[in-house]
């Protein structure tokens, strides 16, 4: 498989260039009679569309998404469900001038040494515009979740430019213009935007993203822990070069007395693991964090060469966030609601059917849910 | 697939439990025409064995690995390569205390919890034993990328209980007992880890890993992102927790005129981005982080429940690392080895075979090796 | 996977139903740099289509093929190849008396057990209407087989109701009604037709496919050896019941002496074993045959059962090919250039580099092409 | 991947040369709690040994499978299934004069053109020695149909040099020498052989294998239908060059009228398809043939070339079955219970769960079963 796909029992193919005709993608392997339609689908695909935020690229696209399979009359019928989201409003010609120059920070450079062409016009597949179909996808696996386990899965921002929340309100989150988790901070960050827009520069964060409801048991051994396959789908999303589960780098400060969850009738008593203990849940909340670099593309000229090998000054023009970690909250949402469906039906295909005796007591875990 | 198989073009799967007879590991899609035998492969288990450094486990495995399968007259042939190595020295009995309680930390309620079964002694599949096989994969996995790559992989410790390398010297790791990959502060390690034994407790550890003479054009883009495939297999290790490539969680602190990795007809001019853009290689170093939580098991009592939900206080009893980061060093580099031969072999696959020229300019990468 | 995915390196995800809104195809791992364009597919999707021969369907379809990605200024790009097939000119309302009724030899009862929920127009997802996106991709297999390996597949009908071919001649194919490898049969295949038509009744076929140019060395061993994954793709196809490779089931009646394929240094004696030997290509024609049950839509009435179990006969009214084994064979060799290109791609992967010189000789394998 | 695993949710990676010190294999995705020791799997492995049939090769083969993890007292665990056949009393010498020809018939020529290297000695991985492992796999995969859901499976062979069996009676097909489906022929059968193996010759065969109690709702469409699955798993057979599901070739001479199989309350009228519609399993009893070439290992002498393209006569000594296909059944059987087992943990992954009254009427399937 050469990367498009996502996924072993729900399986995600997507294809698309960012100036292309269109995004397809193709889900395989969801559960019969679950209740779809686009609507579905848009709320998700309206927070991570461009122009969604005042903070954002004042590029528009519709993000539309279409259901061409796979749902008759109102329900998933368990055959492929095929998306298309057509583009509209694409201007290529702002690219001309990376046709043969590699933008810094960029992949040009890469796709071109890889396959000796590429489709230059807006990044091609290596734009972040690919992931409107992962949220596309990723609203149906929410919708599996949420109609077969009771699952939701929420995420905010919780660093922008070395400003950190507080804490983790994604309720909030919706409702700023920074996806931001801690609402106290939205003077500081209003302040900080500014500058940063009249420096022409651009900015990383860190985005956290949780689930509730998952119950114990979800996850396989080895190389298909789920923490594992959390941090592969996290590290897929464009820009993100760090991801952690639980307490993450913290945790490799700690001592092995403070760093351990203990364990009473009435519930775990701290959450440090993130919800994942030897790659399979344990019934807490999932807690995962990535960072993302900042957009590389800004208006600060920069030192590149081109195909040729001579040097040359790049400014990016088109129009770009300041800050992808943003948008990517919706992104990150999606990649983990995948990643947990896919854990759910794997459990199901090995482990359904088993006397539940067998299981043990439960734990409880973390009660209420992110919807 | 259940998650015991790791690649897609060179494929390892593992079986085997810490207290059972043997663990095995099949290799399979390997280039013919390999030097290999059980030598190039007990360099590295030596280095991962318990007891191979004063400052692990007392526990003595002995870790010899037969080649049963796949090389004929020295060379491998094409064919999948069986790997067995005995299990010897356990002593399962340590283990009857936790027939039907929950270690905090550890697998234990989970496995329960998945399978309504377990083999509980050593912690079975969840036992950081399975590691071994990862080794030898990754060894022969390291011997394809030096005889047909020129690439080598290294690594070392760079924090453990917050003594934080100041510089990454992998050949000088190899010769003290911490892995350390900065020799200027073996005399602080010493006093820690007295400490610390003194404590019965555990410390977490920081592991860097990297790569040299990886071309650029390794990887594919979207869910098959190098990084992407290297997250996943290095939180996939035990205990791991926190994955970053490149400058990781500092770039989120950072902005896009310092982020971005600038490109002159020399070579770039820095490497945050930890060698890989839109997840291929860039042909420069390249460099992964991985965090790794404390030992949970240690000999101060934890509060726990057992099979029937009642409360209970474990010991940790066994022969356990105070610091399991020390020995995941060449396991960190094993994987690392495996996701780079894949995705070269991937990268045969479909991008073999096309007009050099048209791949442009190949901008200078860094040189040298780490072997 | 849920099955709507072929292939390791080049891969093919499809979706979409009879009469849905659209036919969708992700083709993944392509080689950059191949000419492609929408002709290119056209041609053998026209020899697919309902209306295309006087002896199949009146129902018409356009089946114009749309390449929204992975193709740059006329060539392939590397990343995902997405294609879409609208669909056009259903007529639903034929297809309400089966709502709730199962037409016997159809997969209208086995869906409706499997999923609980069924798109019913027009067969849905088990319509033959499916197979138009297997010649879509396949399309670009033969371009990729053509343009880098110098490979031709061609197939024809060899025996329809009873009537067999003498010999096979896909030239000859492409210029009849019938798809039929032997001209000289015409005159008896109308006669034969006029009766089946005027008796409402349908029949079987077998099909041949034959490649030229494959080189030895094609193909795994074991699991996925080449005849295997050319008997699993063409079983795939509707209607398909058998399959045989070489010789086939003829062979069970052979003895040793006569079926082994003696070598000399000008060639292979004879090809009973069909271009495979231990799964992998011997550098011969690789032939396959396939038989096609009949169509089980007819409009003699059969009996059948509902929803709730109570007894029904049904017409199967709709515009049937009275034998889909005619239009059967550009699917047929469509599957067999998606196993073939994914062989090519596989070996590649793990074997391409070797020194020439230790492969030994190459016997002369058969020349020419199908083009 | 590249040949050496088989399955999708319960999968089996084999390895290991028929000379070698030992074959391996890996079973991954079993459900736990299934009673599992060696004697299960022992039964299936006798019927499979050389030296088991008076009709067979004189070779012997211990064939003693050790379990080496993921079962715990008894039971299976859930983790994957390490599987160990050592190999003993092989007579590497007698494999001497083909070190460097080739045997016509044979793989050692692919093998040689695809690697560049093989492991001549007894045929490596070529050789059917590796079903050995096939059988022991599939004798899980059979368990656990037994355990989960009364599956059943059987074989017998149907035709031995012409000679067919009219009955299918797996029964007394064990205890007959050839594994003859019709005990009435066993005289014929004898006379045929006795001339057979005076003149030092080989034969070919049709082996039948059929499961009864698969429900109705098992397979997937398009790509991984249960019939194509199948199909691809018994070409994946040493010697085996075509495949039948139901009534299989004979379907292309029928009529549709005649061939589809009618439904009526009290079950079908009868089972041309196999048992298998659009991919998906009837609930009637699954019917496959399969023909197997005559063993190409035979004391006439045959014409080859050697590495150096000179022309060789060869005569295969060793010690070689006369007719594969008697030997074949078990590893038939074992092919069968493999792809179901897959197919009934893939369903249980998506369709599990689902409100059975949406599921319509069960048409009573085939009753009874074969154990």
């Amino acid at each position: 498989m050469a990367g498009s796909s996502f996924g072993r029992n729900f399986t995600v193919t997507t294809c698309g260039e960012s100036h292309g005709a269109a995004l397809l993608a193709i889900v395989d392997g969801c559960p019969p009679q679950i209740p779809l339609d686009e609507a579905v689908l848009m709320e998700d695909l309206a927070r991570r569309r461009p122009g969604s935020t005042a903070k954002g690229t004042p590029r528009r696209e519709d993000d539309a998404v279409r259901i061409v399979s796979g749902v008759f009359n109102g329900m998933t019928t368990g055959t492929p469900i095929g998306l298309i989201i057509e583009n509209a409003g694409q201007r290529s010609q702002d690219y001309d001038s990376i046709v043969d120059s590699y933008r810094p920070g960029h992949a040009d450079y890469t796709y071109r040494r890889k396959y000796g062409v590429r489709d230059h016009r807006g990044g091609g597949r290596a734009s972040a515009r690919e992931t409107a179909m992962r949220v596309a996808a990723g609203g149906i696996a929410k919708q599996v979740l949420r109609t077969l386990c009771q699952v939701s899965v929420a995420g905010a921002v919780m660093a922008l430019g070395g400003i950190e929340a507080g804490c983790f309100d994604p309720r909030a989150a919706r409702n700023n213009p920074y996806n931001f988790a801690d609402p106290s901070r939205l003077g500081e960050l209003d302040a900080f935007f500014s500058g940063l827009l009249e420096a022409h520069d651009s900015c990383g964060a860190v985005v956290e993203v949780r689930a509730r409801g998952v119950p114990s048991g979800w996850g396989d051994p080895i190389f298909s822990r789920l923490d594992a396959v959390i941090a592969g789908a996290m590290m897929s999303i464009n820009a993100v070069k760090g991801v952690e589960v639980g307490d993450g780098f913290a945790l490799a400060a700690q001592r092995g007395s403070s760093a351990r969850d203990e364990i009473t009738p009435q519930g775990f008593l701290s959450n440090h693991a993130g919800g994942i203990l030897g790659g399979i849940s344990t019934g807490q909340e999932i807690r995962v964090r990535l960072a993302l670099k900042p957009t590389s593309s800004i208006l600060i000229p920069g030192r590149s060469v081109n195909f040729r090998g001579e040097p040359v000054e790049l400014v990016t023009r088109g129009r770009h966030d300041p800050c992808v970690g943003i948008r990517a909250v919706p992104v990150a949402e999606a990649m983990l609601a995948l990643c947990l469906v896919d854990a759910f039906l794997q459990d199901r295909a090995q482990c359904s059917g088993i006397d539940e005796g067998t299981r043990g007591f439960a734990v409880p875990g973390d009660g209420g849910d992110w919807a």
